[in-house]
């Protein structure tokens, strides 16, 4: 090997969910919206202009939208390429401490790949039998804390009560909320920030308002982490939100009607799910999110999730210890979701 | 001050250029282009569809594109937003040794922010009296090489015979010629890739395609490093490129007629203009790049800079030793050239 690979980085390469290319597949793989953006998305693009420019570093149009939006100050909130890419500044910008940060241990599937990656130390909490988490596990000392709500891949929320309780228990470390999943029925703790200032809430577009497309994320804080926050970007890149997401980022903030229509049809959609899946004899926690996370009482998960992928129906499965007997299936169309559990009746008919 | 703020990272903010939100400017200052990008651009607007979904996490269909373009394997080039993210990566991935790594005193400003931000160690290497590199400063050990060609904000390019003197003397480290902005009459590096595995060579679409509002930037090199580079990318966000930028930057290449028209434009554009500005005493460096850095013989670079902006007239200056009387000015239209012209005999008149 040559002398100049001692100096590069070793990192595991994380491999994203399967992004098939061909038309006639039903997609209930990674927790897409399966309703297009607001009609005045489209509008938007008419406008984009501009493109020979560079954007706007502060994204300043976007930015007041969503602070408008969430009744904050435009300095309250901090936007980036995705909640991935907000949550990665998050990472190098606030944990590091020497003690380790805490997260469940069934949970977002990249926190431990930015601990790794910008080493910082972590000790990964148990969850409960029943997938939820248990506030008793961050009340010991460390380094910062971060939680999906509702978390990921199992759908289970956590209410605001309980969130406040760990924050109580560490006001000397920032606490991380990752609301990706918020708008599907679960409390936005938004509403604490005013008391806690060292609680950080990130959200995403990707999710409840169709854009996954566009790659928009936001975190909500004090002024003084986001421009912590600012600080760390602007040594990075300063340009990271380009005039299609800004643009089109303001058009769907300001659809409001769309939004609640589509979020509460996913919601419809999910509810009736629950009910025939439970017909065919699948368990699953509570979901509060736009998938929900399900196991056979006999058919092993890897079986159904191979036969599905054959029929072009694809739904997500970790072959991890603990949740290797689940798929975590987003919730798609109603005929969608039809399709999926015909596919189900005739595959258990046969199978069992 | 609260506990929390002993784990939060320190980083002296970067401010980035001016970008005035009024509609009558001439704007100089951050070496965008001043053509549209190709109306194949604008076309293909309508094709982003998709939104809704996530992108392609290896953007293959731009990669593809790039690929074809400069005769290279779709496994040799990487892309990002902008190449401040690529470049960014670059340092993450391949700066990771003991001894420091050389650029010039004067150079692209994001250099020594990233190796801050990294903890990279670095060793500025003295430009000559006239601001061309030397090779010689190049031969002792180190841990890695990265300078720009053309140069920022000189525009002073190097032949790649110099560039090769520097690989040769250096095959334990990498090598990066960061080329933002070669298409304006500078030879690239690239047709060095298949002989110098240790070479990596990034471009932009900020420049000469007139794309700087999309943020689209990549590097090509080995199979190889490019590996090294997904791999750490993966790791941080794997949907970096949106789906704007890909349907849009894959539109972009396919015009090369477009291509050839405006960056002509802007080399005619800029020779001419340096004959005018010697005309007023204005002398610099002779310019590979959409931009000449240039300095009056009697008026201070800074008053000519309060000045123009007061007329709506936005160039850079910086306020750096060694740099502080010169200003780079952007190459735009012949007509907004003309406009600052006008000006700069104004004011000379008047002030001397």
């Amino acid at each position: 090997m040559e002398a100049f690979w001692n100096n590069i980085r070793k990192v595991t390469p994380y491999t994203p969910g399967e992004q098939p290319k061909t038309e006639n597949v039903i997609k209930l793989n990674t927790n897409e919206n399966p309703y297009p953006p607001s009609p005045k998305v489209t509008e938007a693009l008419e406008s984009i202009g501009r493109l020979r420019m560079y954007p706007d570093p502060a994204a300043s149009e976007l930015v007041g939208a969503i602070a408008d939006y969430k009744g904050l100050k435009k300095e309250q909130v901090f936007v980036g390429v995705g909640s991935d890419d907000v949550l990665a500044m998050c990472f190098l910008t606030f944990f590091n401490g020497k003690l380790p940060i805490l997260f469940p241990d069934i949970t977002y599937s990249f926190y431990d790949v930015w601990a790794e990656l910008f080493q910082v130390p972590y000790e990964l909490q148990k969850l409960k039998k029943d997938f939820s988490i248990d506030p008793e596990d961050y009340k010991k000392k460390n380094g910062g804390i971060i939680f999906p709500n509702p978390n990921a891949p199992t759908g289970v929320d956590m209410g605001l009560s309980k969130i406040e309780e760990i924050l109580q228990e560490n006001p000397d470390v920032i606490v991380i909320v990752d609301e990706a999943y918020v708008d599907f029925g679960c409390e936005s703790a938004v509403s604490l920030l005013e008391k806690y200032p060292n609680l950080l809430v990130v959200q995403t577009f990707s999710k409840s308002r169709s854009l996954a497309g566009l790659r928009i994320g936001y975190a909500m804080g004090s002024s003084a982490l986001i421009k912590a926050l600012n600080d760390v970007k602007y040594s990075f890149n300063s340009y990271t939100m380009n005039q299609p997401s800004i643009v089109l980022g303001k058009a769907a903030i300001a659809d409001e009607a769309y939004f609640q229509d589509t979020r509460r049809k996913i919601m419809e959609t999910r509810e009736w799910f629950k009910g025939e899946m439970k017909k065919l004899d699948f368990h699953f926690p509570d979901s509060k999110a736009n998938f929900i996370f399900a196991s056979h009482e006999r058919i092993p998960a890897s079986q159904i999730f191979e036969a599905a992928r054959r029929e072009n129906i694809y739904v997500r499965y970790f072959n991890k210890p603990g949740i290797d007997n689940y798929l975590r299936i987003t919730i798609g169309t109603h005929s969608e979701m039809e399709s999926f559990l015909t596919f189900l009746r005739t595959f258990i008919g046969k199978t069992v």
